[in-house]
C-alpha cells in the first residue's frame, strides 16, 4: 500500500469571523474549521499545519497549509470538496501535491503582509472591516522614512507582542526583505515582506509608524526601537482587522 | 424661542453587525445606535424615524431617517459629529433640513432595493458577506421573464413574510415601478423599485425567481403567486445578507 503524497492548500479567510488561525477548544478558528472539513472528507481525523498563526481579526488572502491525506484524492477534487463543506468566510484557493519533507511553516522562504490604513471620515461602512481608519492623514514622508529603516536584519523585540521572548536560536532577530508604502487618495497600504515575523510584529511596526506619521514621536524614537530594543517601552499596536497575510513564498 | 427645523440624514450600514433597523431592548440595532449618538450630541433623548425598517442582516447604502433636533446645529456639523460618535459599520452620508411635515417613511415616493447573487464556488471570502451564492447559474431568460411580471400593481401577499397581513387600506397590494436584472460574469443584481414594500417582499421575490431560474418551478407557478395569492403556499425566502436598501426617493 502506497502512502498518498502530502498536500498543500492556499487559503483566504476573513479575520473578523474567526478567533484566529490556531485550533482552540470551544472557539471557531480557521484551523478548527479546516480540520473538521478534512475529517468529513476523509472520514478520519486529519491535522493541518499552517504557515502563519494569524491572530484573531487578522485576514488572509494567501495562507498556506499542509496535511497528510489518509487516501489519495486529486488536489482539485480536494479543493472543490473542502469549499463545498466550508462556510464562505474561508475559501480554498488552490490545492497541490508537495514533497514529503514540505512543511508549510518551516519550508517558507518568506511571507508578505499587507496593512490597510485610511484617514478622515469614511463614508463606506464596508471599509472599516479591513482598514484601520485614522482621524487625520499621517505625514507621508515621515512614515516612508521610518518604514525604510525596518528593512534588513534587526532585533525586533520592541515590535513583539508582550511576552514573546523569541523562538530558537534566532531569538527576536528577524530579516525584513522589503517594506513599501502605497498611497492612493485617502487610503494607504504598508506591505512588509520578510523571512520570518514575531507575533504581532507587523501590527507593532504599523502602530509605531503611525506615531511617527502623526508627529507624536520623532524618527529617532523609531530608530531607537530598532537599535536599542531592550531599553525601550513597547510600541503601540495597530488593530488586527487592518492586517492581511497575503502571500507565503517557498 | 424658535423651534429648530426638522433634519433628515442618509445612512449606509452593514446588515451583519446589527439586529436590524428597529430599536429593541438588549439588541444592537441601527436605530438604537443612531438615537444613542443623537442623545450624546444634543444632551437629551431624540427619536429617529427611518424610511425602511430593514430586517437583521439587510444592508443599507441609502436609508433615510428624520428627527426633530432640540437645538439648531448646522446639518454638516450634525453629520460630522454623528460619524465621529458612531462605530464605522454605520455612516452618515448626508444631513439636510426638511419641511416640518416631512416624514422619512410616509413622504417617500419610492424605494429601491438591490439583491446581489452569485453562483459557482466563490474564491473571495469577502463576497459571501453581501451576496447569496448559489451552487449553479440560474437560467437568465427565465429569471428575466419572471422578474418582468412583478412590475405593476399586484397583491403581493404570497411574497410577504409570514404573519404580514398588510397595513391600512392598501392591504397587501403594492406597486412595483421597475425591476431589472444585471448580470456580469458570475454575479447578478436584481434591482427592484416600488412605491412601497411588504416585509420580506424583495427577499421572497428573489427566492421565487431563483426557484424559476434553477428550473424547480415553471413560470406559471410564479404567475400564480402574483395572480392568485391566497391559494398558493408562500414562496421561499432569499437570505437577508444579499439585500441592500439602496435609495429612497421623495
Amino acid at each position: 500500500m502506497t502512502v498518498p503524497p502530502r498536500l498543500a492548500v492556499r487559503l483566504a479567510y476573513l479575520g473578523g469571523t474567526f478567533a484566529g488561525w490556531q485550533r482552540q477548544r470551544g472557539q471557531r478558528t480557521v484551523q478548527g474549521e479546516l480540520e473538521q472539513a478534512l475529517g468529513r472528507l476523509y472520514g478520519t481525523a486529519v491535522q493541518a499545519a499552517g504557515a502563519g498563526r494569524t491572530d484573531a481579526g487578522v485576514h488572509a488572502s494567501g495562507q498556506v497549509v499542509h496535511f497528510d491525506p489518509p487516501r489519495a484524492i486529486p488536489p482539485e477534487g480536494v479543493r472543490a470538496a473542502l469549499n463545498s463543506m466550508l462556510v464562505s468566510d474561508v475559501r480554498v484557493l488552490a490545492a497541490w501535491t508537495v514533497p514529503p519533507g514540505f512543511d508549510a511553516r518551516r519550508s517558507a522562504r518568506s511571507k508578505r503582509y499587507r496593512y490597510r490604513l485610511a484617514w478622515g471620515s469614511p463614508l463606506d461602512p464596508w471599509e472599516g472591516l479591513r482598514t484601520w481608519v485614522l482621524p487625520t492623514s499621517p505625514e507621508r514622508s515621515l512614515v516612508g522614512a521610518a518604514l525604510a529603516l525596518v528593512v534588513g536584519k534587526h532585533d525586533f523585540a520592541s515590535f513583539a507582542l508582550s511576552g514573546h521572548a523569541g523562538t530558537g536560536r534566532r531569538g527576536t532577530v528577524r530579516i525584513v526583505t522589503s517594506a513599501r508604502l502605497a498611497i492612493r487618495g485617502r487610503h494607504a497600504s504598508i506591505v512588509i515582506e520578510g523571512e520570518g515575523f514575531l507575533r504581532g510584529m507587523v501590527r507593532r511596526i504599523v502602530g509605531a509608524l503611525v506615531e511617527v506619521g502623526r508627529g507624536a514621536q520623532p524618527i529617532d524614537w523609531f530608530t531607537g526601537l530598532l537599535d536599542d530594543p531592550s531599553t525601550r517601552p513597547p510600541a503601540p499596536t495597530a488593530p488586527a482587522h487592518g492586517l492581511t497575510l497575503e502571500r507565503v513564498c517557498y
